[in-house]
């Protein structure tokens, strides 16, 4: 294992416009992180970097269009991403900083093919700047599965004693009980078991599987989503080597998580797994993408365009994005 | 204030089958619990008491029936009330423990409206039991309400750092949903800003008004609930005096009200309220009901038949019912 080379990070800014680049600067100048795997940073040019983040890249090794740069990475590299920022000033959606925040995620897209990183550890966008540029993606989790083609993919968080698979995602509640199925959760359990076996290194994963209502339904009291969706899927994950409980009311599966009975929680829907996520280990919490070919973590908050441009936005997420990043290539390396 | 009288505390012991006799026996053998206030104790016969929860109420001042009591307390008296037992043993529900926990219960009202008592401290009962009983009671809160002739009641937790009241309770999630509307969205937080003003000593509470929806529907893209029901019920609140905040993304609502930022979080559904409150404060969650002539508390628990008779039910949660009802009565005097 200490032969193995490092794993290589790839951090991309996010939207120009919000807190993406003051948070990567702050993370990364922080060498407790920066020591932890050679970093390609995929953003503007250094200058720029400088500007938007309120402080200088000084621990930067080299900054290189990104043409010219060969895969090769020591320290903390710049990969300099072509797109014109000329007028973009920090705190608000447009066009241009759409436009830019999908060309860094891109890049890094392209060096992950290329082999030339391991993991991809994204800033965050805006969903109206990049629509403003003209894209059809919602968020990274799409894009990158566009990109590189994965079937299936599933959104993960990760942060004090939890980690948590979502079933649905960034869709109103009314339609997300709607579009439960028993596929879509053992989907969501298959890719959780995996991505926590690899990963995170546990052998068989424990899932506990969350209901959809008050007490899981209470026998059918409330609501029947339990019995003709949940259950079936639970017991079909079990069929197919799994190891799956459930379905937990959902206000007591956290905590017996907590107790360590659980090695992932799988959430129904979005608040589901973030109420308890946020509210636990608001500052740690990471967003992990399951289903890709590399290991994408991202910070788990926005772009605060409010306080963009600032100096006040708090780079520990950032910081615990890149950390998981790092851990886990190691541990997928170790478990394959 | 030094002067006042001692709050005079009821506690039922819930259904007699289930853990709640066992964790108000352990409760009130607690000296810091019973020395809080006088209590009178709703339940059978001294010696099925002691069966049923195995062990002795040693620290009992008196044991009278019902019609023996004239609503002198001192110490903590154990008001027998009737209610058939034969055949009865710990474990499940039946016809005759739910029979009994309704009595108990009606017992407790009774001597409220005499003016004997100023709180209700409730053990749980079970809605199968009552039903077997031939009663259309759901649970407590529709009791209580039912009895003492109240209009509009409202069911709120407390614990650790959060005060949560629900705008729809239990009912499965696509129905909280579809009955979610202005008016009961006021209801709630009028009657939960008024609580926490009364029994709380917060002058003009704030309240944090959750969202439905994924990021409170990110401006109408998951959802519309927030703009067409929320949005204006928190507009009408803060027009009619109340100091409302939101809609709120439910995922950092706690987390803001953790920090002090609100006196009272408003979620429009069960389990978004309880999975914070019960992730974080798990053992020393109350359940409060809101409405009331009387302050009444309750256990956060069910009847647990499956651990019943066996010595190894927690009481800290009814231990924090019987707190938390001495210091709503002891604030509520303050303020009025």
């Amino acid at each position: 294992m200490s032969n193995a080379p490092l794993p290589r990070i790839a951090v991309t800014l996010g939207d120009p416009a919000g807190i993406g680049p003051e948070v990567a600067l702050k993370a990364l100048a922080d060498e407790a992180v920066r020591g932890l795997a050679p970093v390609a940073v995929f953003g503007p040019p250094k200058e720029r970097w400088a500007e938007l983040a309120g402080g200088e890249p000084a621990f930067l090794t080299h900054a290189l269009p990104q043409g010219a740069w060969d895969g090769q990475l020591e320290g903390v590299e710049l990969v300099q991403v072509e797109a014109d920022l000329a007028g973009l000033s920090p705190g608000g959606p447009s066009r241009t900083s759409g436009e830019a925040s999908i060309r860094y995620v891109l890049a890094a897209v392209e060096a992950a093919k290329r082999g030339w990183i391991d993991a991809i550890v994204t800033g965050p966008i805006s969903k109206e700047a990049v629509a403003m540029a003209g894209y059809a993606w919602p968020g990274h989790t799409e894009l990158l599965a566009d990109e590189f083609g994965a079937g299936e993919v599933a959104m993960m968080f990760a942060g004090g004693p939890f980690r948590v698979v979502l079933v649905t995602i960034h869709v109103a509640l009314a339609e997300a009980i709607r579009s439960l199925t028993v596929g879509r959760i053992l989907t969501a359990c298959r890719l959780g078991s995996e991505a926590v076996r690899r990963w995170f290194g546990v052998a068989v994963p424990r899932l506990g599987v969350c209901g959809l209502n008050p007490h899981a339904g209470e026998a059918g009291r409330f609501g029947h989503e339990e019995r003709e969706i949940i259950g079936p899927a639970i017991e079909e994950a079990n069929a197919a080597g799994l190891c799956a409980f459930g379905p937990l009311p959902a206000d007591t599966a956290f905590r017996q998580a907590m107790q360590g009975k659980f090695d992932l929680v799988v959430a129904m829907y979005h608040d589901q797994g973030l109420i308890p996520i946020k509210t636990v280990a608001f500052e740690e919490s990471v967003n992990v993408t399951l289903g890709l070919p590399v290991v994408r973590t991202s910070v788990d908050h926005g772009t605060a365009y409010d306080i963009a441009g600032r100096g006040l936005a708090d780079p520990s997420s950032m910081k615990a994005a890149v950390r998981l990043a790092v851990e886990m290539v190691r541990r997928g390396r170790g478990a394959n």
